[in-house]
């Protein structure tokens, strides 16, 4: 599977029946994702801890940390789309909906290169 | 975009595009952007705090919650979407490995209903 | 040291003395204390992660979970005194005024047993 | 209050009082508090967000912007008493006996100004 030729609905099938042959969807409540979400965003967080924000691009680009790297993420993408499915919730209409709102929030012209309007 | 008609590439090209128009790619370094992660899982995690576990599940189908949830659940997305992208890491392969190195950590058999091994 | 017996200036100092011995000051930025503290707390989470809100009482008293519970409680305390120690600022004087400020904002009478105004 | 003259206890007390006026002991089960705690770090973290780590340093010493990082430093502590109090531990000790053990995992010699080993 790549990004390329994966659908999101794909992704999320395969974490629901990894969740389904285990019967583990009673532990799949919100409230208990969330937090375990939250613990994985901790365990991607420690790779970037004391470094510099300039040097947190070179760690992510250093091959000896890649792996370690792309295993957090790939932990946090698994809660991401649990969570989606226990709230049977579409995560690319959420996000198109995200993209746009911010559009008309952070417009363009006023934005470009900084985080405080012109 | 849907889910099923959306391939992961697409969602993080709309994020790029997003990040690009605003030339807000300086700012986004792994440190901030995994803080920017853990923020956003916060808020989500605001809808749950002082609910019970099995409440939870209620609140996440509750019509008066399921907006501000997908707006939360989006902006969590959006981070991980900007972290791939920042990164160059692929999400659906990490994911299809995760899950291999998963189900080999917890086999079906053992593990069925429950996270102790039988 | 126990509670009763020891001012936050004191803890604080333990923690200043700790750091300063190893010429640790340079890392102490808010942004990466901040960041330990998430990591942290996270870690005092995941013994939590799949209980019920019940069964984390009860867990909070089994005597075989609790001294990693403590171990983990006393690393978020350390960071807290590390941000206090970096910010200076004063954490009971903050306190105090955070609980004045939040009596005015749920008056006992009205939030008596709930979180929701009566 | 201020540090050099609150003991711990006095502050525990304190929050104990705000909760038990409230009634709010049946909230304080530790999976709700500690998911409390990571909001409220997360909020935190919202100041610092954007910023280099040596920005986030002038931050905390910005005017305009201490007031409003010590409120949510308060809100963290509160978490950590309201932890303390519901877990029944003693926050003092179990800093000490963390400092005693990092200080045979990280001795002086060997980690002054770094953090991987001599």
């Amino acid at each position: 599977m790549t990004d390329a030729d994966t659908t999101v609905q794909q992704l999320r099938e395969a974490m629901q029946q990894f969740v389904a042959e285990r019967q583990w969807e009673r532990y799949h409540a919100p409230k208990n994702l969330v937090m375990g979400l939250a613990i994985e965003t901790a365990e991607l967080m420690e790779h970037f801890l004391w470094l510099d924000v300039e040097e947190s691009r070179q760690r992510g680009n250093d091959p000896r940390h890649r792996e370690a790297i792309a295993d957090e993420l790939a932990d946090v993408c698994c809660y991401v789309l649990a969570l989606a499915n226990a709230l049977q919730l579409d995560l690319s209409a959420a996000v198109e909906a995200k993209l746009e709102k911010n559009a008309r929030k952070y417009p363009v012209e006023r934005y470009r290169g900084r985080f405080e309007p012109d």
